[in-house]
């Protein structure tokens, strides 16, 4: 998938919305406990009521890796239930030597047709250059995360008084181009992401931490936007929660709907 | 498994070799792939071949994940196989937010019973944290690794001219113990092996980059071993691939016993 199509279904839907499927089976609503593949299910419920709101779907695999290798069936079965306009995200934080990464980007690109990955950077360019081989797909790389241990290294300052994850951001910046590689930052900081994008202006960034984790979407679309909107911003027990009852799909549309009526009044003051 | 436990397998076998179980269908010897599992059949003759000179096995899961949830059933079939006594290493290179570790810990520790999983220390501390919260279970953390990219950020110095990696080193060995946590320290440069004794002097490490990777043996025994040897020093594709043909498993006993006679005669000179 291409920038130019991210940005048409950013346009048509006015959303930059990506709704995280972590479903967790000890959250999902009780009455689907019943069924063949409760989680399936409970994706599937998901994505029918906040389609029409969303933009990109990201599974962080951990959810799915914890429920032994009948996960990955159901993961498999989620992303073929997933629209073809729609982008769709592996949250992986792979990251291996050479010929191990590219095994993993064969897994996610080719086995499962996921448009685009998320990778650590500690282990550097060789690490991630394998990810950045195939056409149409895409590296989002871990720059400046929106939890706690955020700090503990991503803000060390080198002896030019640059912090780590703008290092992170100028070096792999040459790696790939801004048709193959996105860049995960936090919305904690309104700040952080306005230094983000002196250094990465044209880069889409994936931003987690709307919701739950406490973030602004307003900060992040004033600081963050470009003329392409530039931004997928994540959000997933918000919406995904939002009832543990029966009626927990419309009520994540009612979440993904008020999200979204938020965006769209970002991209009209923001996106030029 | 306790450290002690660990050494008592090294003194035992005088060895503190790991074999890396990273199974390339594309590698694998020819007559195997009429098997009903060719990857499970392998594994289980290196680990026959390997097993009396070995005392620990680290499969990748980037190999396992390429084969698609299958893969999972032949990693788990293979954990199955290995003994008690030996030490089992997912190396997975992990690393999320809080929740999302935790289930990750979950999957690797519960549901398959590795004794340890490798991780990355980008995100910090509540990354890595839940890891550490299982009674037996190790955190393997990437500090130095033995890839090319292990100089685009690892090594970048920050004011007091200390390198990520020393700052990686010097935090996480609060976060847990010499009895729950280890170290990935890459074999290609000795001195950095001295570097990282400074820090950790206690801690076991484990070493890829022997071999295939080009490191030497004896330079990480001489900087790095400790009075409880202290080192795990990984070979994958010299002992899986030392034969194409039927001999593999005599092929890989062959390799496995020379670095073994190796390791014997280094535990004499430097596990004082």
């Amino acid at each position: 998938m291409t920038s130019q199509e991210i940005f048409a279904q950013i346009k048509k839907k006015a959303s930059f919305l990506c709704v995280g499927l972590d479903p967790d089976p000890q959250r999902i609503p009780k009455h689907l406990l019943k069924e063949k593949d409760p989680v399936l299910t409970f994706n599937k419920i998901i994505i029918d009521h906040t389609i029409d709101h969303a933009v990109a779907y990201k599974p962080n695999l951990a959810f799915y890796e914890a429920m032994g290798p009948a996960g990955l069936e159901t993961l498999a079965k989620t992303l073929e239930y997933l629209p073809e306009e729609v982008f769709t995200i592996a949250d992986a934080k792979r990251g291996d030597i050479g010929n191990t990464s590219r095994l993993y980007a064969k897994a996610f690109f080719e086995q499962m047709n996921f448009d685009a990955i998320t990778v650590a950077p500690y282990m550097g360019e060789d690490s991630v250059g394998p990810f950045l081989a195939f056409d149409g797909k895409w590296v989002i790389l871990l720059a400046l995360t929106s939890n706690q241990g955020s700090q503990d290294f991503q803000l060390i300052e080198n002896k030019e008084g640059k912090p780590l994850y703008a290092s992170v951001l100028e070096k792999s910046k040459t790696w790939g181009t801004t048709e193959n590689m996105m860049y995960v930052v936090g919305a904690t900081r309104g700040e952080s992401i306005a230094e983000v994008r002196k250094l990465v202006p044209e880069h889409f960034l994936l931003v987690p931490g709307v919701g739950a984790q406490g973030g602004s979407l307003e900060e992040v679309a004033k600081y963050g936007m470009n003329n392409q909107c530039g931004l997928l911003v994540n959000s997933s027990r918000g919406i995904l929660y939002a009832s543990a009852e029966k009626d927990f799909g419309e009520a994540a549309k009612k979440e993904a709907l008020a999200l979204q009526t938020d965006m769209a009044q970002l991209l009209d003051s923001y996106c030029k």
